[in-house]
């Protein structure tokens, strides 16, 4: 965390009917907008984790029957479907190999078929922090255009917003849910979700059962500068610390310096001969990078050794990756002394347990990546 | 917030699957269930604000046209209410008299005529916010029992927890709801809740459509020393280090501290010639005194002003009570200068607005009391 | 410590070579000219207290032997006479009573009688945090111009820059020594030094042996935008806020919101009946108030009662007035409910220990002036 | 500074003469002589930086006109002795190469013609921030021995206390000066000194002029719990942790840390080609690596260029050897990861500006000695 958000988020539990509450609030609902790139939406903030976000989308705009149409590309697509199940809805998957991002065609295929428009929701993650996938947003929209599709979409973007490029407007996004924890580089606590006009008149009559995560009473408190119960006052005015800073800095310019950095991470990976689970560069996550190991060798064993032994933290497989794959987080603050000083970890680490690697060739890799790319990045900071 | 506690939560977003999360949340559900005091069940924490803990305790028990039986006393008893019936509950409400706590008569007499125990569930405010009353739970409990009902008993202590008498075995409590902020001393953002094994068995078959709020999710997750979804870590260490503040003290002390700052508010306001809100000296909170203003005078001017003129927060009356009372919390770390000082500036806004009071008359009565009661203070904390 | 001076004294000890330093650095040493009120002179900073910003002052400009004439009002008027001679000065005291200021009558007849103008230095305590007792600093610059005397004045602001009036040029002081740690509200560690261009010009031919706190030396590494050896960054940012909060409010806000809360705590003391050490209204110190215990009482064992009892710190009596006055501090950034909760407790414990004296007799007194003085302090801070 | 430091020191200005203060300032004397080995001799800490602590040892044990002898090691050894002219001292200089250790045998061939002992004190810098050179203290020591001199042995240990092998006892050591900054790991502003007994008696007749410094005031107060003008709460607090962390590591484990980090540095300057400032390995510091450049470069270039474009600080040529050589810093809390990556970044700004070096190469041989070393290191940790 950045100690300037630090510093922001160190204040009293102080009363939240004061004025200065409001004006927080407000600033915070009309600069979060710029960041999701909405104006005809509006943003709800609820004390909860991104899973609370997602089910704060589902329940607020579906009613318990609803049919609603996802791509499982990972573990945390998995665990969305999973959630719509237990709200009743009923629930079409389609199969995405790992390493794919969410199939357009397929979607355009199915929702085609679909004429009775009995397919109320479309679901998409935008970036599958699982297989370090970036689905084409603006894809499947068109896809539902070309069907004529009534359907809303809904994005996961929980850890591509604030990082990676997202336009809701443009994409004909619907519900865009995020946490206060990646992008936003806060600490966990704060569900943020861009909700579109039309998802909003849903949510006047769908029937899912909901109460703390309703957006009408979140909204209609809102619009009076308060909340409908305790806030999470350390965490708004984190967040308004945040949103300034990554508006200060322009999205674009947040945009480029994670492609930069994600680039470097690559070009490691590239030079130690692994394979990437996206399967394809326009695939590819500018906030995480999901790496097989070779056969024959357990990616577990290596991210728990890599802890062990120099204290740094990578992600382990997760879901049918387990065992098969670690990650590379590559989000929020990150300078290119902290990426490469976590590359040469990861290199250290793979050399104590017999990878064939060379020490040296993954960061040898990635510096020259930054040092080409200087010029661009340091632009983009003046 | 006690400086010990910031500084606690001042934690980088490590990994939560590093070994040291799974020992802290072992010891957090450990260290909570004495507080909770109960032995027979277990604890369960949710990123979220009191009222999600209120829907999870809710959703994860009951079913969608079940019977539930509370109390109205007023605003929090009123929400809680509110949330039973928007997830399809069917809510039997006994209206109470504002100032008065749970009528354990008038309970005893409604399930005494429910023989065929359609009655789910009892919902009792502990300690209501808005009356500053504080309801005998154990008189609850004993009228069930007399009528040998088998409904399950919840209890809303959001505001009492950590700070007064509550005991979840003795009463033969359910569901016990809390937050952190109060008792506890943190920010807004963790739901806190104590089930019992019934309660815990009742999850298994209830069918109230949940995820975020599921307990069997967190409860499994937690087993294993981890989290369903991102844990708010730094509130975690948060709660370790006030959970540890609590039993240090011991809980006999912390209740007997309460108290004693309470009775001196108390004593200022009957040197004031003001009344409480609560009917009698046994419905007493010990975490928040409601004040009715004299008739011809409007309280939220007064708390506008103390706001205005003295930067001092007060609460302002709250549903019914809007216009009628304010509110004085004497809740957490609170010192003898600290009570005094909010007398002090209570009294100067009075006299400001033409009531009635004399300067220095409630400081008065009040440095009476906490002189008087300064041995067993000083032995308490010894 | 107000909580905006906190974080920003949170920094890294980054690299003080790097060129934001030198920026700050330069901030400062303007910002705090104006704090000073001198256009002509200019600021040294020093890792030190202000005892060493005493040692400074002297050895930069006088040589050992010089005569330096100084007036004993407590104990840091002492102290200060104690470090000239430990540098082999020749200092002559003048001895007051105890309460009184400094005489300058007696100044100017001493001045006046020294035709050969052995004396090279007056020392002046500005406010003398032991007596609480201001003195008149343009009287004695008078009384210097009135002998036509030569001597440069130094005085002492340690306990009054940036909360009483203080004027550097128009009172001819050529060297004013103050520290982080009072009027600037940081931590204790940095000496802050107001020099005149005829100290500085003194300072080239000054014989007293000195390295590091040597003027020349900080001057001209502050000059380059530098330092000559480790600065305490931490400080500096803390020095860079706090001169910034200063200068928003406006000195003549900051003056005035300090009378007022003084004069609360006089209006306390009279509805005692007790007695001020300063020896008349025009001497009374608006950071500290001294106040007599009555005969046959002890001040020692009363401070350390209201620390006991009631865990909060009173000053003791110091040097002379040991066992027979206590003070209370009302200097930094202190509310009404601040000040009105030491004047209750202080109430409290000398009732507890049989003073003469009625519970809530001080704090109505104050209370009364606090609201009769509101909207002054109101229209001050808008 | 690591993060238990920064909680450590977020202490308020709470009143020095509490009791409280008394345990924290007795411990820290205690402890702190672990620190520098010494049960003879006493610590004394005064707010100041490490040249306030020079000018402590030697204005508090020695006379005016007195003979010293040094050795000019480079810039921080030049600077003490020009403090040691300023304050009216006769030092004799011993003229060192750049690179060079304080040379034991001219310090004995001196000494050995001193018949009349005219030599009052030997300054040593143990480890000399701008070369990056240790000397042998211990050699010095035996030299003085064998000359049979009764010298004092003043030691600058600011760069070398708590992170390299200091014997104060075992050495003979009678002052031995640090800073808060360094191997405390602390904010810039205390100065913190071991004095033996014999240091201590020559304080009784020392003539220089001091106040602020003085040993016998600091050390009388600190006898009493306190301090002889206002302490610096903030950093005496720090210390208290500060020194409980490296006493817990235990100080051989925190020396081995130092080293084993130190010596990946070099390896990778010796895969860089290029040539350290130490003329050999006995006399190679473990806190800081002072590299020349190749002919025909210029370190500053390159140090700001690293700066500039990458933001990191690395250590400017001093002195001499401005221009010539950059410094790598290697003290305090530093992890393998930490080191390799400023490793990179400055393979990359020598890459940058046409260095004959192959981006890798350092990183490569670094991680190869900590992947050795490894072991070492956790069973020290564990």
């Amino acid at each position: 965390m950045p100690d300037s958000l630090r510093k922001a988020m160190s204040v009293p539990s102080s009363d939240h009917r004061a004025p200065d509450f409001a004006e927080l609030m407000a600033r915070i609902l009309k600069d979060a907008k710029k960041v999701f790139k909405t104006e005809t939406g509006q943003v709800v903030t609820i004390p909860a984790t991104g899973t609370g976000g997602w089910e704060a989308s589902i329940t607020n705009t579906l009613s318990p029957g609803d049919k609603v149409l996802a791509a499982r590309l990972g573990l945390f697509s998995q665990r969305w479907i999973d959630l719509c199940g237990r709200h009743n809805l009923d629930v079409e998957v389609i199969e995405c190999e790992c390493g794919e991002g969410a199939p357009a065609e397929r979607f355009h295929e199915r929702l085609s078929a679909d004429s009775d428009h009995a397919i109320k929701a479309v679901l998409v993650t935008h970036n599958e922090t699982a297989t370090g996938v970036r689905s084409d947003v603006a894809a499947v929209r068109r896809a539902m255009d070309e069907a004529d599709h009534p359907a809303m979409l809904y994005v996961d973007c929980v850890s591509s917003l604030g990082s990676m490029d997202f336009r809701m407007d443009e994409w004909g996004v619907d519900l865009a849910v995020t946490g206060s924890q990646k992008g936003f580089m806060l600490a966990t606590g704060m569900a943020i979700i861009g909700v579109s006009p039309k998802a909003f008149v849903a949510s006047e009559t769908a029937t899912c059962p909901r109460c703390y995560f309703d957006f009408r009473d979140m909204a209609g408190a809102n619009k009076k500068g308060g909340y409908p119960y305790t806030p999470p006052i350390q965490l708004m005015h984190g967040l308004g610390e945040s949103l300034k800073m990554l508006l200060d800095e322009g999205l674009e310019n947040v945009y480029a310096r994670h492609h930069r950095m994600a680039e470097g991470v690559r070009e490691a990976v590239r030079a130690w001969g692994l394979e990437l689970c996206a399967k394809g560069p326009e695939l590819y996550s500018d906030t995480v990078s999901t790496i097989y190991v070779p056969k024959g060798f357990d990616s577990d064993t290596l991210t728990h050794h890599a802890f062990d032994a120099y204290r740094v933290s990578f992600g382990i497989g997760l879901g049918e990756l387990a065992g098969k794959a670690f990650r590379i987080g590559h989000l929020g603050s990150l300078t290119d002394a902290m990426a490469l000083s976590g590359i040469a970890i990861m290199e250290m680490a793979m050399k104590d347990l017999g990878y064939p690697i060379e020490l040296g060739a993954g960061v040898a890799a990635a510096q020259e990546h930054y040092r080409k790319t200087l010029d661009t990045a340091i632009e983009a900071a003046a």
